[in-house]
C-alpha cells in the first residue's frame, strides 16, 4: 500500500478537523490514534453506556468506529476540496466485543476517481491482547464540493 | 409474512426488556415504537451528538438503529430462552439522513433454526414526509442459554 | 416504482441486444422473460452442469443471474450511451436451488446520477410453487462512452 | 493462518473429489490449483463463452470462483463427515476482468463450530501481472450430514 498517492498535503491537519465535528464519535468517546496514507486508527474505551442487551460492545459501535475508520482512510488520499460519503458496506461479527476498548483500523484497499473501497479490522483491546472483533467492506464516494 | 411462528407468547414484554438492557439504544435516545411478530421499529429524533461532518444523521447511528430494528424483528419469533446476535450485515446509505427523526423498521425475511436473515429499512422523517435514507440485509443467530 | 423516469425510449431493445451479447448467460442457458423500467426477469433451466457437490443449483449460477438482472434494470433507466457495470453486491441464499428452474427478479430501489441501487429476488420454480432462494443488493455505475 | 486446526486428514482428497462433482465448475472449466488447511485457490482460463457485454469476464464467473474457493477454503477444516454451504457473500469488482484467466484465492478468516468467515481475491493473469479484480467476504455454514 505504499503507492498510495497523497492529493493534499493537509490530509492530517484535515482528517483532525472533520474528525472533530463527527459529533457521533464525541458522543462514544471514539480518539484519533493514527493517520497515514491511507489508513487511519480509532479507538474507543468501554463504558456502560456502549452496551448491548448482554454487556458486549454494540454491534452498531463497531460498525460505526469501522466506518469511521474506513471512510477517513478514504478521505486521506483525496483532493482537498472533497468531502467522503459511506455508499454502502458490509461487515461480519466475529466474536462479542468485550475488553478495554475497541480499535478499528481503517485501510484503502483501492482508491478510485469516483470511488475508494476500505476494508476496516476491528479489534478488542485487553491488557496486552487483540482479539478480533469485525471485519467489514466499505464503499466510499467522493463528493466535491461538500466540506471535509 | 403472516405465516410467521411464535415460539413465546411473552414475545413483546421480552423485547423491551432487552432493549431497555441495550445501554447504546439509551445513549442515542433510541425508542421502540412498534413490535409484531417478525417485525420491530425503532425511532431516533435529531440530536445534535448523532451527526457527521455535514450536519446528517451519522451513518453509524443509521446503521445501528437499523440493526437493532432487524435483531429484535429476529427475536420477536425466537424461542423462550434463547438470545440474538448480529453474524452480519451490509447497508446501502441512499441519502444523506436529514429531518426532524430516523424510522428504522426491521422485518424478518426468512426465519430458520440457526439463522434468520432480516432486513431493515431506514427512513428520515421530516413532518409529514418520509424519505427513504437506507437499506440492509442482516444475518442474525440465535444463541440458546444467552439472555435475550 | 411507479415514478421511475426512462431517459432512453430505446430501453428494450437495448438491454437485448446487450443481453445476447454477454455470452455468460447463454453458456448458462439463461434467458430474459420480462423488461420494464426498472425491472428485468431472468430464468434459467435445471441442467445438469449448472450444479454444486449436491446437486443444487451452484450458488454461482443463482448469484450470476441474480446480478445480470439487477444490472439490467438498472440500465434500464440509464440514457443511451452509457453502459453498466457492477460496483458490488451482496447475496443472501435462503434455501439450496432444487426445482426445474431459476427465476430472477431485479427491481431498482434507488436510481441515481452515477450509482443505481437494485436488489434480486431469485426463486426456484418447481411445478406452480415458487420458493425464495436468495436475495441480494447490487450497487450498479453508470458509465459514460462504455457500450450497453 | 498456521493456527488452523484440521480435522480431517483427509481434506486435500475430499475437497478434490467434492470439486469434481460441481458440474458448473467444469462447464467453466474452473481448475484447482492449490490446496492447504484454510486455503484454496482457483483457476480459470478466459473463454468467449465467460463474457458480459463487453467483452470482460462476467461478474458472475468473478463472484462464482470466489465462491467456490472460499467454501473449499472452509471445507479444509471442516471434520470428515460435514458438507458447507454458502449462507451468503459480499463481493466488490475493483477493476474489470480482463486477462489470460482468473486466479481466485480463498481464505479462511475465523473458523467457527457452525459458521466460518471466509474471503477471497481475484486477480486477473496477463503474462506476469496480476490485477486485483475482487474482493469479497463469504459466510459458510458447517451442515453435518451432507455430502462434502
Amino acid at each position: 500500500m505504499s503507492d498510495f498517492v497523497v492529493r493534499d498535503p493537509d490530509y492530517d491537519a484535515r482528517i483532525r478537523r472533520s474528525f472533530a465535528r463527527q459529533s457521533f464519535m464525541g458522543l462514544m468517546g471514539v480518539e484519533l490514534c493514527h493517520i497515514a496514507p491511507g489508513a487511519v486508527d480509532l479507538k474507543v474505551a468501554a463504558r456502560s453506556d456502549l452496551e448491548q442487551q448482554h454487556g458486549f460492545f454494540h454491534a452498531g459501535v463497531t460498525s460505526s468506529v469501522a466506518d469511521s475508520a474506513a471512510g477517513y482512510a478514504a478521505l486521506s488520499l483525496f483532493e482537498a476540496g472533497a468531502g467522503v460519503l459511506t455508499v454502502e458496506f458490509k461487515i461480519n461479527l466475529l466474536a462479542p466485543g468485550q475488553g478495554d476498548a475497541l480499535l478499528a483500523r481503517g485501510r484503502v484497499v483501492k482508491s478510485g476517481r469516483t470511488l475508494t473501497l476500505a476494508k476496516a479490522d476491528v479489534f478488542a483491546l485487553q491488557e496486552d491482547a487483540e482479539t478480533p472483533v469485525a471485519t467489514g467492506l466499505f464503499t466510499m464516494i467522493q463528493k466535491q464540493g461538500l466540506a471535509d
